[in-house]
């Protein structure tokens, strides 16, 4: 097939630090090129793949400061020109590309990356409502699930995974708190819990600039206390290590979280996650052969650290390399593509 | 005519302080209602106009922090949706419409209301080259003057300045300096000047956060000289008076600014303007009849000063009341409307 790729031009794909859909497009695109396909990726100058790659701005938005609005529009300008070489149109921008109504010579299908949860963005999926959709999680369809939208599939994001973590032994005994500092990962709760079950906890991660206040007033008194190592951020490197050192990772989250990459990559460490039972997670994982998914209740947490030692680390590792591969990944858009070729 | 007008939704039509872009449309919008057209107008609930409205927001979104983007594109939306209903589609909104393609049913014309020159905005229109534009001085094209654009033509911005702007006396006999406190209006220029004119200078305007910088360092300095009085933001009736009473309206501008809002505003109410001979300033006004446009240069200014009571106030007024009235505004988008249904 020959399939455009559009990507968002924040950051290079793939991204060097953060950048969560670049770097999923990237992933998708290098699948897709090993798989026979022919690829054009629109993103931004600096970014390296083995498509044919078209750069919509000299450089990525973050390190010019360019005008996002001005940029993608001129991605979407551009891809509109370029449309009838394609026979599918795979975009992660959301609502610009819309604005072209039937301008493109073939059809064009949008990931949706983000929470649906807002009434804004409820609102502007009513309105646009024709367009084809692929969710990341049957969870993330939930809070629109009464509008009559276009639901291509769900399609899980896959990554290289096998590359990126190596199994860990799970031989520092501690739990591992990796991610935000931010109310919704529920860091404050994840220590007290570690305190109630006996264990260590080692808490990693940046804390964003609006969360400051909650992380002064709910975080920061409970570092204080020989079982609790706080250790900032960490790079892929460090993750890969306190990840995998850990007995369990626990990021109990307060949120409907429509994808988990967080707790995906600790699986693929070998580390089994507890957190609560709620957004994407319990299709991300299997309670009880995972890790733990219960309510958010200190009591049912702790019970949770106790029961890690029955979980098998290699079979965790095995399950997600597997199931969230950039193969598996590939496979889901390659049958979205085909049928919508086919309905068009 | 069938026109749709299409407006930002950062603030109601007509605003109720700010927003320059949204006082002209609701002026245009106003004017052409009167001349027998049957206007739509695409703004923020919230506006009040003698059209038929097409609330595209629920709120403007100064006050809802809604995403401009979402709501840009949900007004675009319903424009092109629309579109078979209306003989001409004026936009002010610049790029998102121009995604739309050949969808619309009718002409697009956009005027640009912003500067032209920066990389980025010369990148957009090259891009975008097809789409037919207005200018709203001959001056704000000149960056991109190389450029092959559809230019259909200049239409000056038009106000009810009458209804406005009372006629003051200039009895105070002082300079006013009425406008942002920022380096590209020349504020500590002005205060220079006028003390080497040996006048009262009276300084208004709000300080722009991120000109704070420039007015810790260049201009409070200067404040504090008993013929120097600051006296803040004014509102409409304030301003009316500052204005009004001045000798002599004095912004010395130090970049080249496409349409010179204020000094129109000045002129209504009699008080002649100083200034540099840069950007709009030549077509908005005569050298000699309505003030002095000289080189950015204190002893230019300062002679200019001396020269005031050499103009005819009463002059002045007529001359903006007619030449930027609501009725020359919407004869010249009138006169282009009627050129591009001419060559659709």
């Amino acid at each position: 097939m020959r399939i455009a790729q559009v990507a968002p031009l924040y950051v290079p794909v793939p991204p060097p630090e953060y950048g969560g859909t670049e770097r999923i497009v990237h992933t998708l695109t290098q699948e897709l090129v090993k798989r026979g396909h022919e690829v054009t990726l629109f993103a931004s100058g600096g970014s390296k793949t083995s498509a044919e790659l078209e750069r919509s701005s000299p450089k990525p938005l973050w390190e010019s400061g360019g005008n996002p609005d001005t940029w993608h529009a001129i991605e979407v300008e551009q891809l509109a020109r370029r449309s009838s070489e394609f026979d599918i149109i795979h975009s992660h921008l959301d609502v610009l590309p819309w604005l072209g109504g039937d301008r493109y010579e073939a059809p064009l299908v949008t990931t949706m990356h983000g929470r649906l949860d807002q009434p804004e963005q409820r609102k502007l999926l009513a309105e646009f409502n024709h367009w084809p959709l692929v969710s990341i999680s049957d969870a993330q369809r939930k809070p629109v699930e009464d509008l009559d939208l276009k639901w291509a599939a769900t399609v899980y994001h896959g990554l290289d995974l096998a590359r990126m973590y190596q199994a860990g032994d799970g031989s520092g005994g501690y739990l591992a708190f990796v991610s935000r500092l931010s109310p919704e990962k529920g860091p404050d709760l994840a220590i007290k819990v570690a305190q109630k079950a006996g264990m260590k906890i080692v808490v990693a991660g940046p804390v964003p600039e609006q969360n400051s206040d909650y992380f002064e007033k709910e975080v920061k008194p409970l570092l204080d206390h020989p079982d609790v190592e706080f250790i900032g951020e960490l790079d892929d490197a460090g993750k890969n290590e306190v990840m995998g050192k850990a007995a369990g990772f626990l990021v109990p989250i307060q949120w409907d979280e429509p994808f988990g990459l967080a707790f995906i990559e600790a699986l693929a460490t070998g580390t089994p996650v507890i957190s609560c039972r709620r957004g994407s997670l319990p299709e991300l994982l299997e309670d009880g052969r995972h890790g733990f998914l219960v309510d958010s209740d200190e009591d049912a947490l702790v019970d949770a650290c106790r029961k890690l030692p029955s979980i098998d680390r290699d079979e965790c590792r095995k399950y997600v390399l597997d199931r969230f591969s950039p193969g598996r990944m590939a496979e889901g858009y390659e049958l979205v593509y085909q049928r919508l070729i086919a309905q068009d």
